[in-house]
């Protein structure tokens, strides 16, 4: 393998083969982020890209070059990005398209791929072994295989999102991509750096999953937010272009990938899933710096987050920005007693989410019971002021965990 | 009033006087919703302007028209869009500004903008009562008043937004824009109608708060995803425009105001508040149609929801897809009945969610309870399995709502 290929005429080309369908996503500019870690900070909005991620960018590419060998359709192993958009781009050259997801996988996922004409067959109990199944399948039928990232077509198509930064930001000066298996990061390193060598280019693996560091997962699933770059070995293909064309690789861990998610969410107001928060989670977390001078952007590769996520994220949210309340109280058992106590938050202006009454299993004497409740509250502040309420107003309580 | 101002020139004006800090927000292509609902689908994605919203077009041209008056300071009642936005403009120009809001106004605005510098204080129970305080203490004060919509050279700021689709879209057929106040739509509506009057307007009220439909709200809190666009009273300076430029004015209930935002949270990877949403409901529901030839757009207004109203979209939005099961079991009350019972739907994949053990209020025999439990399943047809399953495991168990 080699760290000439693909090269930037092989991403040019690349550019072409997707032009009808590939978008070129926009850059935002993020006065926000800039005003929390420095620098100029402008964000490459990839989650808007079709099919919700990069991938679609070497999905193109490849069917394009294999040209009539595709008429007999292309097949792949993927639970995620990948599986969407090899099934976009088979619609849009006219070819059948069959995608192998393990046993589980995100309903949404395999909704959006039967969505786009593929046919979709759950097989194994992991992406990996999904993945040798296509492989197989396709060596017995005349299906052509399609790699999600070891593939220099599949790099060259992916580093069009380089091209794009190039032509956007003048002033660029450091950018900061995910690294999974290494296609984009590779693909856009190459198209960034061959124009413009002074670029710094960093690479974020989630801390769970990071081999490019050495890092890799113990067997069995890998529990992470950014399951989009939890891949276990860097490709063949792509290992010497990353070695060669990228500055730093950094890891991020699970609690600032979430800070990242949310923030995107509530600030910069894209939903990005965990993947591609990863670039400005390394940002918050410190794990890469911006540049003093010229423009950092940070690749959102990607949006496609199962909605079921985001609950959990904005609860943990509320509850570190303090704006939820958990009180323990112990209460006479006399009928009123716990409607008095809940008038008492409410006439602060805390509202009650959850109450349960309890009677058993705690250190309860008789003819008292306990109230555990949580309240949304404006503020951490706000949630003490309630508590000094309770207690003036003669309850026995205490904030909970 | 007249409906010849502003004019085009004016909001021409305006785009010189804002292109400091206005963002020039992009249009994002829709096939998914092409595809639902036919015609060319485009998404102004306006939420990604500074502030979140459109109304730092208007600030700035507000604070911009004013030269050497606006030194004493601005002032405005608001608990949202407009109050950001006059904030940030403010401090562009380096005066002083000061934002009255309701009690018990959003934590996360008040934030903003205290963040971007401005002085804020509690007034009154509505946004009317604040806005009537601003007004006065303006009249007290070297404060200059800016009105959050009933002002032509606010309507000329929002304006600017129809010249950027103008420019954007060559194929521009029919533009639908939330219609509150009516700043936006009756600004956008000059900067296109004056330049393609063959371009189709359409303005869309939320159903609760639709005054230009002849629909007012009840006296009190007015309760509406679409916030922003529920205001009780066209303005004088606007209601002319909007009866002039405007083609058709419709309006949207709450469940698909819900819809919407899901939809692009989802899909288009958007985070839209519920006024922003109205346009994209407007076309799901068939309150207005796509144009048959050519490009419609559906202009995001903003993007500033409170991440807490998030989760019951996202729950209402998972059970209508079939991806919650709530079931009812009558037990019998023996150690480890409702272990075993748990482990049939955690045989057939549904994940537990919530579990609820009852031994009172309900009709129950001796020796019998009750077990409430949620699952998070794939589809309706995976919930039914999972009846199914504990069914032929011999409970008795029936969905419950």
């Amino acid at each position: 393998m080699s760290i000439e290929t693909p090269g930037l005429e092989a991403i040019k080309a690349a550019r072409v083969a997707g032009a009808a369908v590939v978008k070129h996503t926009p850059v935002v500019s993020s006065i926000t982020l800039s005003g929390m870690v420095g620098g100029t900070i402008a964000l490459k909005a990839e989650n808007l890209q079709r099919t919700g991620a990069f991938k679609i960018r070497g999905a193109m590419n490849k069917i394009a070059s294999l040209g009539a060998a595709a008429h007999g359709g292309v097949i792949a192993g993927s639970a995620g990005n990948h599986a969407q958009a090899l099934a976009f781009a088979a619609k849009q050259f006219g070819v059948p398209c069959e995608i192998l997801v393990p046993h589980g996988a995100s309903v949404s996922k395999i909704a959006a791929c039967l969505g786009y004409g593929a046919t979709v067959t759950e097989f194994g109990d992991s992406v990996a072994e999904a993945v040798e199944a296509a492989r197989q399948r396709s060596s017995e039928s005349a299906m052509m295989f399609c790699h999600p990232f070891d593939d220099e077509v599949v790099v060259a198509g992916q580093g069009t999102l380089g091209l794009e930064l190039v032509d956007d930001i003048d002033d660029l000066a450091h950018v900061v991509i995910p690294l999974g298996g290494g296609g984009l990061c590779a693909g856009a390193a190459v198209a960034i750096k061959s124009q413009r060598p002074n670029v710094r280019v960093t690479g974020v693996q989630a801390a769970v999953c990071a081999p490019y560091l050495g890092v890799s997962p113990p067997a069995g699933p890998i529990i992470t937010l950014a399951d989009g770059i939890a891949v276990r070995s860097p490709g063949e293909v792509t290992r010497p272009l990353i070695d060669h064309w990228v500055d730093d690789i950094v890891s991020v861990d699970e609690d600032v990938i979430a800070d990242a998610m949310i923030f995107l969410l509530e600030r910069a107001k894209l939903s990005v899933e965990g993947a591609g928060a990863a670039c400005v989670a390394a940002l918050l977390s410190g794990a890469t710096t911006p540049a003093t001078d010229g423009t950092t952007c940070l690749v959102l590769s990607g949006g496609n987050v199962d909605l079921g996520v985001i609950p959990g994220l904005i609860r943990r949210h509320e509850s570190n920005a303090g704006r939820r309340l958990t009180v323990f109280a112990r209460i006479s058992d006399l009928p009123g007693t716990v409607a008095s106590l809940l008038a008492v938050f409410a006439g602060v202006g805390a509202d009650l989410i959850e109450v349960e009454h309890m009677r058993e299993g705690l250190d309860l004497h008789v003819r008292e019971t306990g109230l555990r409740a949580t309240f949304a509250v404006r503020s951490s502040r706000h949630g003490a002021e309630a508590i000094d309420a309770a207690i003036a107003a003669g309850y026995d309580l205490r904030r909970d965990v």
